[in-house]
């Protein structure tokens, strides 16, 4: 029988990861990894380092399987949409299951490690999933949750996510600007990739907002204040932060 | 100098703490626990025992500090009523500032464990800063992230809490039947005392429910399916294991 771990790493630095997460890594087998090519390749690394730090034997594997093609990004919500993307896993998943019958035959454990918690805007269950109904693999499928971003936002800033007895509302950058309404309560905003908080200026500057950008690496930087003031701090920090890498993982919450 | 330590505990159980959180526990000298009486008890005794296991060395105190009285409950929203709460956290927090003195006068670490992530609907960061605004102590301010019962609700039904590119809204079973909208996307309802979906059952019984309690306890339940068709089994399910251990802790999550 094959084992799928779909294992919360949250930001990838070890002391991040739950007792039961670093259990995993131990139990696993063969590390899938998609390979995205070039780009966020230090994160690829940063899991590879992550397991020689914190798996105690040398039984596991890492296999890079190609992604079929740059996938469509997993912002939008059409129905074409959501087709082209259940067609794209389905041939990733048929990759995934022929990985897993070379690599370990009927027998073993596969770890996928997902950055953050696997229940917020991560693909890897329904990929799990996919391998066992689109790649016909007979799989035992556990997840293991981790610190999301989100959590670690809120940790960093030392706040709570929601204010006494109100919502906390999460969303994406894209959807934001017209889904945005203080009756929403505190709002989180993830997957955003040119701060579109900043259409909501000129009816919502005195939001607060908390940012923070690279959380859990060592160039993480965090900035909160009225919107309508930090803004632009906060867009000279995002492009500097990005200079750096060549990438920006940013997250925020705005509060009324 | 004191340092106020904010620690996510997960579910109190042992491998659900990350490895930061474990050393959390080490760095503390004296625990600071709410009595809030004989209801819950064996939350209390859970923490304690959580010490006993992580904690290798024997530098530390349990302090369990009275409640000023019962506090009213963290549900309601009006002005007023936060007023009460603020006082009521003054009050307290005065107490705990003269327990610290009185334990380690200006130097060392306290500890509060909480329940899943400090950042969901928990008061513990406005308490360590009350501790020092009302309390008037110099103290410096830490939060540990943890598992809330949120990603472990998530990973238990191996389901992440969005849909592709959709928006995820946590609110209270108080707020939840007149805030409920399908376009809040998936709806998580936390701190939900008598199960406030069945409000929805005549117009939105097509929802799928997501349901868990006593998530991480040996006494564990999931149920998931049509609101309308599983609602009486969940309501069963609840009554049942309130009735074995006095209370029951559930959570949910509404999908459309
Ligand atoms: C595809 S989602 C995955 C989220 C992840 N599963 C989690 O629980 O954090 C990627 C988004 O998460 C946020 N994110 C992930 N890692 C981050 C980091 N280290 N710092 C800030 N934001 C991060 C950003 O909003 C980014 O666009
Ligand atoms: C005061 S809030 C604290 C939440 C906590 N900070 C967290 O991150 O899970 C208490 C609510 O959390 C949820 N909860 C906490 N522990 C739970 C458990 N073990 N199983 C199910 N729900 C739980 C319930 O909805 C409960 O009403």
């Amino acid at each position: 029988m094959i084992t799928v771990l779909v294992i919360g790493i949250g930001t990838g630095s070890p002391d991040q990861l739950t007792t039961e997460a670093v259990a995993a890594l131990n139990r696993t087998n063969l590390f899938l990894v998609p390979d995205k090519g070039a780009d966020k390749h230090d994160l690829a690394t940063l899991r590879r380092e992550l397991c020689e730090t914190l798996i105690d034997h040398d039984r596991y594997r890492f296999v890079e399987v190609p992604d079929p093609d740059r996938g469509p990004d997993a912002e939008r919500a059409t129905d074409a949409y959501r087709a082209a993307v259940a067609e794209w896993h389905a041939e990733r998943a048929r990759r995934y299951a022929a990985t897993i019958r070379d690599q370990l035959g009927s027998d073993g454990t596969v770890g996928f490690l997902v950055l953050g918690d696997p229940a917020l805007y991560d693909s890897t269950i329904r990929i799990a999933e996919s391998i066992r109904d689109d790649g016909r693999l007979d799989l035992a499928i556990e997840v293991i949750p981790g610190i999301s971003s989100l959590s670690l936002l809120a940790a960093r800033h030392k706040i709570t996510l929601n204010r006494i007895g109100q919502p906390v509302h999460v969303t994406t950058g894209r959807r934001l600007p017209e889904e945005y309404r203080p009756e929403l309560g505190d709002v989180a905003v993830m997957l955003d990739g040119s701060l579109q908080c900043k259409q909501l200026l000129p009816k919502h500057g005195d939001l607060t907002i908390y940012w923070g950008a690279q959380l859990g690496l060592p160039d993480e930087v965090l900035i909160s204040g009225r919107l309508g003031d930090v803004i632009d701090e906060i867009e000279a920090a995002r492009n500097a932060a990005r200079a750096q890498r060549g990438w920006v993982l940013d997250i925020y919450l705005l509060r009324p």
